[in-house]
């Protein structure tokens, strides 16, 4: 599989360590991302939320704020993560968190990297990296997650779980309904990411946040984490 | 004294138990501002940022991000309190987190209490209640603090200290340059935000984030922390 | 059921008169509008995209525009749909397009009617009158199409199908899921509008397009077309 | 006449195939369009509306809305072309539809092809263009339409019509005053835009959206379709 | 003629003084508008921009700016004016100039008087309070300007010159088409605002804005000024 | 000193000749910010107010506007002169003018020179200069304005006052605090630029507005005007 231009989806797992001031993951991805733009390859990012989205959702709800005051706070946690990511790209990055698709086309025409965060409530920042990938034109997203691929049975639960390094968006809707998973504690993609993902046959492949390097791999053909295809 | 009309500045310190899911001092304040409600005054809410800014701050600052972005990294995080904020007033908050002046009075012209975060990077929650005051036409801000009051020494280091009832800008910013106090550990108002209250006559008053019935009590014209009036 | 404030989804099959120049039915509607208006309903109207969306997509498409942009320019025929809406209600509408959930929240605070199209590509009009729903803290939509309720089979091939007067999300979806439907030909609410409308419990009612006069009984408490409920 | 950077005004008749999806014409146009782009041409384009213009135009004329409305929906319609054309263009075209004179001058400067429709109410997009040239700084509109020049009598009732080859602001206006034409029913150029036109010393030259190949003769040097001088 | 709702365009005449920081003109006319106010009257106001205006235009074109440049400087002098307005009355004015016809619709559901400059490049602030007029539903725009009315001749060159009490708009084009004026120097209303106002059956009061109370007369029902109408 | 990269703010004085339409001063710097462009040199402008913001500001004042809208009128001044700069630079300045900075660092990406005015109530546009700088990454601000540098005296009332080449930022508060100076007479930079100034270590030359060309000089390395340092 040759991958070139990609969205890279940073979940909320690598920003775990902000809120403690541990920035050793950040750093080691930091550092990746330059090493693939020295590279020529062309990225858009888009960061996730983690503990501090999920603090401000609850604080709201406990407030009795609606839901769609909740995402939209889960949203501005995620920008502050863009902020972060921005920051650590100094110049390379397009220098305002980028809060529509167009933008981050402009941002790509200008030879910059956007970076972006949640756009929409009712929407996943996996939907915005698949918007993204539309938008840009791009056929692949690497999420980086909590765990390293897809599994045929929850990892945390089966030891002798087994990674599958390819896959379809249709095999994965079937392990994610089977049985053996805890429903909703570990759903990969969502169904309107995995929707518009199918309509505009872009992959994903699916690596671990404490891994970045594997993104090296990943450019150079190498096989790592899990792929999904469209079929 | 005859408050009527005010902003409420709810500094860094109302916000302090979010982080560990603690809304009591939350949901005292957010009572108090449904009386203030029934007895019509007229209100604007300005909130501070407290630790997640500050945790944000440090992070883009590890990352090599610039001070602009760093006061925008705070920006957005007092932004996520005026949500927490709104939501607690419901129908009563103007519905969406005010990011101009002119939005602010859009909002008090629909009789809806607009909550803002902080406007611009370089500036304090301070200077942007102390703009509010301005544009709004409004002579009050209530700054809810750590503090009860302005002391004539810094009352953390000296039991001794004596609390002022009233007092003048001129006299605010001699006690702050005066030796007793450590430098920067204790600037209730910058210098932009007083020079903004001293050019339209604004006084400020000065009350424990931790007592927000006191805001009652101040509307009934009771002396309540301190005083600084123009002059 | 009490239903009182409500969005009202006009689905596509309401404007399929607009190329023929045929305004009888929006006509019908219109009135009805009003009429809810003077009982005091407070309401906010999304409209759908119909022939002129598919148009727009279809040359889109032939020109090799992306999916993403096939989405926006379906947004636009929505956005011209709402105008037509908004003109139809005079004085009574809100003066613009709403372009955002924070702006139809406004229109309802000035005691406006909101009309809104589509709101961002890869999100359905159901979607925003979910979202819409939340945002403005309403209980009830009720989409008018173009059958006049839910089936246990599709009534287009099956002339037993029998309509349901009441159900759950949960029954909607195994429904939709069986066999006797030819998938994707009846999607009445997709799956990211579900999810939202379960989250708020916020109820659907399945009207037909083509007698907006069943709007009026709704309100008046009487049993019309299909109410699905969060169960 | 040294034709070089351009705005191309595509007009209304460019896109009559759109509703019966012919899309014929505009594939042509689209191929031309890339020629002169790798004759390193810089060109901005601005389409008309058409049908779908007036069809809603229409329905909110029926429906009681003013002109305003009507002609902001007319801009919607052009703004559905504007992606038509930006979908052919590719990563040739700056990635948003441009709303603003300063948008179109950004995509310039990053070295996209900017795509406009309508921008103002009260405005044609023969202003836009004008404008549009004006801020842009180029001295040529090629205006694609339903005839391939000016005559000195209405070419549809006269066969004995001439085709003024070249021909001034000053001369358009006294053939469009002048007796043999009814008036309203041949307008090639409006009386606003015909001041800007006059007041920046931009030529526009007249030609026949079917033969769109003619633009490629008009940089050559060659004498095509009629050409509208300042004077 | 019964006048109630109407545009107030406020021409460069009105703010001759303020260069010189003669503020009696506007003292007058704002004390008029708080009349107008009290009587009930809905109003909408457009400022023109006179000397700055010129004084910036001129210093563009002298630095080799375009027209549009020219234009848009001339746009922010008229801006500067409807500041001036807008501090004059006080909390009876929408908070922020109007830069949007929606926004002026918006400020008139809130009952506040929107107040604009100019709003785009290539259009004269007649054009603007026409086109305002259209989308507020008004029938009736006010010119304050520097003569009292339309004269059959140019009343600064022919002594013998008689004031027109009532006409049309296409009388009035006949007359500055006509001999007796030098062309350019006495165009009270464009030919893209006379368009506007006949397309919408606009009327156009002409007053001296020296006699601002001319505006109570006319809301009193005198005959005032002179009154262009649609015909 | 190696200053390459850096913020020129061109105070109201350099200005001063608008108003009598004398443009020397103007095409000046012009002509010298062309040069400094044909040395490869990044630079963003900054433009002051002068006469125009002071007579509005006055007139808003009379009229009993807020120091707010007093403040905004000044900003619509400062982008006048913005207006005025980025005509005499055509191509190579940014073609709008900067309203946020972010815009500046796009256009900086972008290879074209920002040119902004104010930004915001409450802030002076050296304030405005040293953010921008923050934002770019820029070290150095030179500031032409009325004086060629700092004196020890007011060197308008004391003819032994002596030019300080080099100064601390520290420095320059005390002599601004000093006796001989007339507060608020000659305030070379406020309070909160040098906040800002010094948190993010940026220098700032203050040169002569009326002799530009020193700026040639000083990038050549010679000493012109007084040189401020973080210290």
């Amino acid at each position: 599989m040759k991958v070139k231009d990609l969205i890279i989806l940073l979940g909320g797992h690598v920003f775990k360590g902000i809120l403690s001031r541990d920035y050793s993951t950040i750093l080691r991805i930091s550092s990746v991302l330059r090493k693939l733009r020295d590279l020529d390859i062309k990225m858009a990012i888009v960061t996730g939320g983690s503990d501090t989205a999920r603090i401000y959702i609850d604080a709201i709800r406990s407030m009795g704020g609606d839901n769609y005051t909740q995402d939209y706070a889960g949203i501005l946690a995620t920008r502050l993560h863009a902020m972060v990511i921005m920051s650590s790209l100094g110049s390379l990055a397009y220098p305002k968190v980028v809060e529509s698709y167009e933008d981050a086309a402009i941002a790509i025409a200008m030879n910059k990297i956007p970076v972006a965060g949640g756009m929409q409530p009712g929407q996943s920042t996996d939907a915005v990296a698949a918007l993204m990938a539309e938008k840009l034109g791009f056929y692949f997203i690497a999420k980086m997650t909590g765990v390293d691929g897809v599994y045929d049975k929850d990892p945390r639960l089966y030891p002798d779980a087994k990674k599958l390094e390819n896959l379809t968006y249709d095999e994965l809707e079937k392990i994610v309904a089977s049985k053996p998973y805890h429903p909703g504690t570990y759903e990969l993609l969502d169904a309107l990411s995995i929707k518009i993902l199918r309509r505009s046959s872009i992959s994903t492949i699916i690596l671990s946040g404490d891994k970045p390097e594997a993104l090296l791999d990943l450019i150079e053909g190498k096989d790592v984490g899990s792929v999904i295809r469209p079929g």
